[in-house]
C-alpha cells in the first residue's frame, strides 16, 4: 500500500491557502466544502451533522460501529498548515489508499472533519466533539445566530450525538519538541494531560522605594518571585510529564520607585494522571502558603479551570505501536501537553493519538511545520492502524 | 523660646486646603502668595526670583553670606499635608520666634520657598534649587511658556543663581518608617542616597505550556524570578542604607497557557555612598549575567537614570544634633532615601536636613502624617539651629 506523498502536501496547502478558519465564518465554510470535494471523489458518503461536523463514510461488509479517523477544521487565528488540517488530510489520504488496495472494508469506516476544537471564534471549545458524545445543551445566542447564518438549526444540537462509534484514531503534530529532541519520527499518545488553572493574589505593602529599608518592606513581588521559582522547582522535582508555567503576571502600582503593593499571576499545571496533578496543584498551594506567611503577605487563590487527565485505550495503544513497527518505526510513547478531541470522544468510544514531530516545536503560528518524509510516514502509520481495525 | 503648636497647624492646614500644587499652576500660585503674605506678616522682606522661588528676607547686623531655611512648595499629585510644606512652614514659624525672642540677627536670615523639587507636573525635578545654584540653561518650550503665564520671563533664569548662601537647613517628613520602628522623635540626616535607574529585558522562547517539558524551556519568567530574589538578597547583605528595588515588570505574551518568551523589569537601587551604590549595581549585574548564563537567557541591561549621593555638611550635621540635644532629644543619624533639593545646593553652599516620623511611614498620598508633637519638635530644633547659625 502506497501514500501519495505529493497529494497529501497538496491537499495541505490547499486548506492553507484558504486561510484561518473560525467556527462558521466563511473560510471555515470553504474549507468544509472542499473536503467534502475530496471525500466524494475517493468515493465516501458525505453527510454533515447538526452542528457541522462533516463525514465521509465508506460502509463495512458487516455492519456495527465505525471506525473512525479525523481532526477538526477549524484553526487558531494566525495559525499554522497542520493544527488539525494534517489529521483530516492524512485519514481522508489513507483510506482512499485502502480503499485503492483493499476494496471494501470489513467494518463502516469514516474520516471526519470536525467543525471546532481550537475556541477559534467563540469561548467554546471541543464543540464538534461534544456534541458527538452528546454533551452540549443548548448554545449560547452567539454560537446559535452563527449556526444559523450556515443553514444549522440550533435546536437540533442533540441529533448530532453518535452511539456507533467503536474506535477513534487520530494523527497530530505534537506542537512540541519532544520528538525532534529524542530524534524520534512517530509516537503514540499515552494520556491527555489535566490541567487546572489557577489565578494567585499576592498582598504586600506598596513602599517608597529610596525611603523604606529592606527590613520593613512586604514587597508582594519579592515574595512572587519565590513562589515562581518554587513552581518550577516542583514541577522539575516531580518529573514527567509535570509541567507548571505561570504565563501572566501584573505588578501594581509598577512605579519604578515604589516597591510592589500587589501582583496577580495565572499557573498552568498540567500531569497525566489526576493523582499527579493534584499532588502538583497541592505542593504549589503549600509552599505559595508557607512563603506567604514567611514574609508576612497576603495570599489568594482560585480556580480558573480544571480538567481531568484522560488515558488513550490501551488496545489503540498497542494497535498503533504495532502499525508502526510494521511500518518499520519503534515508536516512542508520549503524553499529550495539550488538548484534542481525543479526550472528549473517549466518553463513548475507544480512543487513540499519535505524533509526528513539529520542527522547533513551534505551532498555532505561521512557522508550525513537519519534515514530508514524517507527514508520509504518519499517515503510513495510519493508513496500517485503520487496515488492522476495519479489515 | 516657644514654639506656636497651633499656629504651625493652622498654616499646614491652609496650604493643604489649596490642594495639590504643580509647577506655576493657580493652585501653586496661591499658596506662594498665602506664603508671601504671612512672611510679610511676620516681618520679612520678599522677593520672587526668576524661576519663581519665594524669599522671605531678614537682614542681619553684620553682612555676608546668608542662613536659610524652607523646602519647596509643590506637591505631588494626590499628595499630603506635610511634604514640602513642612519646611516652608516650619521655618517661617522659627524664625518668626526668633525674630520676636532675639530681635535682629547677626547674620541674614531667610526662609524660602523653592518652587519646584517633585516633577510636579512638568518632565523635570529640583527645578527651583537648580537655578539657585545656577544650573539651568534654558527651560524647555512647555516651561517656558508656563512661566510666562505666571509673569515670569524664561530669559532671565540665570539670575536667580545664588553665591551668597553661607547654610541651607531644612526640616522634612521621613517618608518611612525607620523612625517610628525605633520609636525616636527626630533624625540628623548624614547623607541623601545615589540612585540608578536599570532597565533589564530578558529574552527566553515563547512556548506550548502544555507541550513543552520543563528541561526543554527557556522560560524568561522564570529566569527574572530568580535575578528578582538575587536582587533583594545582594541588597540585604550589602546592609544598611543598599535598597534595591523591582517595581515594574512587565511579561510577554502574557498568556495564560504560554511560557514567558520576554520579560522587561526595572532595578531602582540607592546607597549613601558612591562606592556602595557601585558595588551593588555591579554585584546585581553579575548575578543577573550569570542567571541568564545558566538558563541560556538573553540579558540586555540599560542605566535610565544616575544620581551621586550627596553627603551633609559633617558642621551642620554636628549643629543640628547639638540643636537637638538643647532641646532635650537625642537625634539619630539616617541617610535619606529619597532626594531632596538639599542634594543639589550642597554644591554652592553648606547644607543639613533633619527628619521627623512618618506615621506608618505613608507619604505622597493624603494619609501623610506626622504627631503635632513631633512638628512642634522638629520646628524648636530647627529654631535652635537658626539661633545657633545666625544669632
Amino acid at each position: 500500500m502506497r501514500i501519495d506523498g505529493a497529494l497529501l502536501e497538496r491537499r495541505l496547502d490547499e486548506l492553507y491557502a484558504i486561510g484561518d478558519r473560525g467556527l462558521y465564518d466563511s473560510a471555515w465554510s470553504a474549507a468544509l466544502d472542499r473536503v467534502e470535494r475530496w471525500m466524494e471523489d475517493v468515493g465516501l458518503k458525505t453527510r454533515r451533522d447538526a452542528v457541522g461536523n462533516l463525514w465521509g463514510r465508506a460502509e463495512g461488509a458487516d455492519s456495527g460501529k465505525s471506525i473512525i479517523t479525523g481532526s477538526h477544521i477549524d484553526t487558531v487565528r494566525n495559525g499554522g498548515r497542520l493544527d488539525g488540517a494534517l489529521g483530516i488530510v492524512a485519514g481522508l489520504t489513507a483510506v482512499e489508499a485502502l480503499l485503492k488496495d483493499k476494496g471494501k472494508p470489513r467494518r463502516p469506516l469514516e474520516v471526519v472533519a470536525i467543525c471546532e476544537e481550537e475556541g477559534s471564534r467563540f469561548s467554546t471549545n471541543f464543540w464538534g466533539s461534544r456534541a458527538i458524545i452528546g454533551a452540549i445543551d443548548k448554545p449560547d445566542a452567539e454560537i446559535a445566530a452563527a449556526m444559523r447564518e450556515r443553514g444549522l438549526d440550533p435546536t437540533k444540537i442533540a441529533s448530532a450525538a453518535r452511539d456507533d462509534i467503536d474506535t477513534f484514531v487520530e494523527l497530530h503534530i505534537e506542537q512540541g519538541r519532544v520528538l525532534e529532541s529524542a530524534r524520534s519520527p512517530l509516537a503514540v499518545v499515552s494520556a491527555i494531560v489535566g490541567t487546572a488553572h489557577l489565578e494567585v493574589t499576592v498582598t504586600g505593602q506598596p513602599d517608597h522605594a529610596g525611603t523604606t529599608p529592606m527590613d520593613l518592606r512586604r514587597d508582594a513581588l519579592a515574595g512572587v518571585a519565590a513562589m515562581v521559582q518554587a513552581i518550577e522547582s516542583i514541577a522539575k522535582s516531580l518529573g514527567k510529564p509535570a509541567v507548571a508555567t505561570v504565563g501572566k503576571l501584573n505588578v501594581e502600582p509598577a512605579q519604578i520607585n515604589v516597591v510592589p503593593g500587589t501582583v496577580v499571576f495565572t499557573v498552568d499545571l498540567r500531569h497525566a494522571d489526576l493523582g499527579g496533578r493534584r499532588a502538583l496543584e497541592e505542593r504549589i498551594r503549600s509552599l505559595c502558603r508557607t512563603i506567604s506567611e514567611e514574609r508576612r503577605l497576603g495570599l489568594m487563590i482560585r480556580t480558573l479551570q480544571e480538567k481531568a487527565p484522560v488515558a488513550m485505550h490501551s488496545e489503540v495503544r498497542a494497535l498503533l505501536a504495532r502499525a508502526a513497527k510494521e511500518c518499520g518505526v519503534q515508536a516512542t510513547e508520549m503524553v499529550s501537553g495539550a488538548g484534542h478531541d481525543a479526550q472528549i470522544l473517549a466518553a463513548r468510544c475507544k480512543v487513540g493519538m499519535f505524533f509526528v514531530p513539529s520542527i522547533g516545536g513551534r505551532s498555532h503560528c505561521p512557522e508550525e511545520a513537519t519534515r514530508p518524509e514524517d507527514l508520509e510516514l504518519g499517515t503510513k502509520v495510519l493508513a496500517k492502524a485503520l487496515a488492522l481495525l476495519a479489515y
